[in-house]
């Protein structure tokens, strides 16, 4: 017998190979928050530009930013068929507390069937397995079947300051009939999903100041108001006692789910359990009234993921510190808008400012929650290509995550976006030990090899879905 | 005409050096708080063994303890007469955050009259003015006036957690007509002042803890206890909105002073002008119905001297963090027990900590109010050798500050102690850019040998102030 050929023999085939490859993208510490990591990030994509050109893609190049550089790549050589614009994100989470990972972030190792390492699963991996399939399709197929865009970023973690910049002034370039992203995530590993709302996202950082040094806390502790104090005062008054957030005018243009999506959420959603596990949380917290999976999906949240001032060191000192700071992430829920929460959150925060200390809010990016219509044709041959890839039915969920490109996308191509994750509950995203599980790494590729050819039996009559013919070239402004 | 002669006169012709040799004592790191430091306090206290060897006193030696050294030296050629116990702390304050330090904390750099540098003030340029004025008296005079004993600890800063012992063991051997230190502040440059009262102190860490990982703030936030937030409202929770301490049971056992005291200090102490000024804040704050000065002396303060928690770098970081924390430093006042207080807010933050994260409080230490009797000749020694030394006239004040062992050289050696300050208000003990004037120490150096010959011919008929003849040898326990 001759041995199987095709692209998903050839995906099995090299699997080995396209592990170590991903291991040699994670290495990178593509950290896109941290200046001190910009040429990291820059190698980063200059590696990703050079990888695509290799598994065949064409007119592959890395477009310089303001900040970080976009990774494009193309093939275009199925003439009347869609068009097909892959999204990922090659910029990682800054991999702090290093004190916690048991192997090093930028150092991916294998346990079990997991890899580990800072992006593996965020969004390296996810990325990655769209170009793998890709490189089936092109050097063990007759080609792809559909028309191929790759955009991806090095700016999501910041939320893409650039990026829709870009993809405005490009928007004829980027024409496209559909969007594919795999950033999210699955119920299970044999419970595939495809996400259908995003929460937006707000990034601030509130600074509290006093006096212009460190004051010696017994000299001048109960007669000067500490900025710490302060801070914490402030922080305070942002929830209340039922787990609200009590800035005023928050939700105000908050909108309530149907009955009808609730009842299929409860039964097609994670569980209470199952989000309390993955937390490793032995009981939940939030507004009251919401399951957890509505709590985080369909309701906004405010997180205070970083705080600070003072003396950190070991033991005490006996100090009132000149500052303090905490690091504010909210997230929005359809018809939220971040400009008018910020302001909200601004107003606030000065009226709880009391007038012997400075309270200061630098914002770090702001982006729109979105909801995906489920009826496109395109959400069933997404549908169709996880049920075969992973062997299970697929259901359709909402993610509490952001993905800021996605309202972009919306607004300036007009083309459906599927959001077809690969990553698992405990992938442990953004945390120390983050980790990709290698057999959704393989049912991904046959995943994107199944989707590409789903989209060009159910899409390639849709007029909207073809690629202009004539605009095909990025602006100057941010080519190179 | 001859060179003028005498200690005084040698003091003037010495000063350079003197300056030099107080550089060098500065420039060891002996940072109590933190263990990497351990190597430079134990080499600090071996400088400064040498140092009161090489100035002419007797049985020189650092003491071993369970974490940093005593040094101890003496000098008992004055039969019938009083002895006077020196004390002071060579260890210092961490010199965190180093980057608001104009030159280096521990490279003492002279800028017009003043020495920077951490400890430069606190305690090291104060405890090395005795020394100096003990060498004058010993290389220009006839031998010094009375008995002296110098005991100098690398513990004040955590608290002194090991000389409370050390103190009790060898109470006869330390025995003393009187006890004088110099780590308090006057009120201005020509200000002298002799502090009859200090508070005492109470250091602890708080830390709130929930899932024992960073949690993604889009997957999990709205459903998940934030560590993060619970501490500052936590912290907020131990203030009222007039500034006072809202711990139940707190002020139970605080005194008021009487009419007549604060009547003296409205008019002997600091203006609330001058306590703003030095920490250079617009405003005051506090407790109502206080003035600053006696917020800061007479009354309890609960100050947070650090906070911290998750993400600290450059821009945003979408997480739930794992725990956070806040370094807690309460001030008390007779009659205030530490260990009663610290009960109290133990009590009170498991009333505040809700179910869903855990709480759990660290004590770094905890030490006593003192108040010193102001009619003692000791007291009188004090006031005649200052006004001598700075052409003016001294004022009783009350500190906010801690000397933990005051109370315990009350308890145990029954001995007055005068606290003669040479800090000015604006030295920034504690906090970056530490300072001490110089020409306070040499104003300093004439006091103490001032303060020794008022000793002399005040307390030498006073019984109790002699040495007791046969007792003269340091507990083995924690002599070498």
């Amino acid at each position: 017998m001759p041995p199987p050929s095709g692209p998903n023999a050839y995906a099995r085939a090299h699997r080995r190979r396209f592990v170590e490859e991903l291991k040699e993208f994670v290495r990178f510490p593509s950290v896109s928050a941290q200046p001190a990591h910009a040429g990291d990030v820059r190698r980063c994509a200059e590696w990703l530009a050079a990888h695509l050109a290799r598994v065949g893609l064409d007119n592959a190049r890395v477009i310089r930013t303001p900040r970080h550089p976009i990774v494009y790549a193309d093939w275009r050589h199925a003439p009347g068929r869609p068009t097909v614009l892959v999204y990922g994100h090659y910029d990682v989470q800054p991999p702090e507390p290093l004190a916690e990972w048991r192997t090093p972030p930028f150092e991916p190792t294998l346990r079990g069937e997991d890899l580990y390492g800072r992006g593996t699963s965020d969004d390296k991996g996810q990325l990655f397995t769209h170009v793998k399939a890709l490189e089936c399709l092109l050097r063990a197929g007759p080609g792809l079947p559909v028309n191929v865009r790759c955009l991806f970023e090095g700016e999501e973690e910041i939320g893409s300051p650039n990026l829709k910049a870009f993809i405005e002034r490009n928007h004829r370039a980027l024409s496209a009939g559909v969007v594919v992203l795999s950033d999210t995530r699955m119920l299970g590993p044999n419970r595939p999903a495809i996400t259908y709302a995003l929460r937006g996202g707000l990034s601030m950082e509130l600074e509290v100041t006093g006096p212009p040094q460190d004051l010696h806390s017994g000299n001048f502790g109960g007669a000067i108001h500490n900025p710490a104090q302060v801070l914490c005062e402030v922080i305070a008054a942002l929830h209340d006692a039922r787990g609200r957030v009590r800035i005023p005018g928050f939700y105000d243009r908050v909108c309530r789910p149907d009955a009808a999506e609730r009842d299929y959420m409860a039964h097609a959603g994670p569980t209470d359990r199952a989000i309390l596990r993955a937390a490793r949380a032995p009981a939940g917290w939030g507004e009251h009234g919401w399951t957890p999976y509505e709590q985080t999906t369909v309701r906004p949240a405010l997180t205070v993921s970083g705080l600070g001032g003072g003396y950190q060191g070991v033991g005490g000192k006996s100090i009132i510190p000149a500052r303090a700071f905490a690091k504010i992430n909210i997230r929005l829920v359809p018809e939220q808008d971040p400009r008018e929460v910020e302001a909200l959150l601004r107003r606030h925060v000065s009226r709880l400012t009391p007038p012997t200390v400075r309270a200061s809010l630098k914002t770090y990016f702001r982006n729109s929650p979105a909801v995906i219509d489920r009826s496109h044709p395109a959400m069933r041959a997404a549908f169709a290509a996880l049920r075969e890839g992973f062997g299970a039915e697929p259901v359709f969920v909402r993610s509490g995550g952001s993905i800021p490109v996605v309202s972009t996308f919306q607004e300036s191509l007009g083309a459906p976006i599927v959001l077809m994750g690969f990553a698992l509950p405990d992938d442990r995203i953004h945390a120390p030990n983050e980790k990709f599980h290698l057999p959704n790494f393989y049912k991904g590729i046959t995943t994107s090899i199944n989707f590409l050819n789903e989209v060009a039996s159910r899409l390639s009559l849709s007029r909207g879905a073809r690629t202009g013919p004539r605009v095909n070239h990025l602006r100057a402004e941010f080519a190179e």
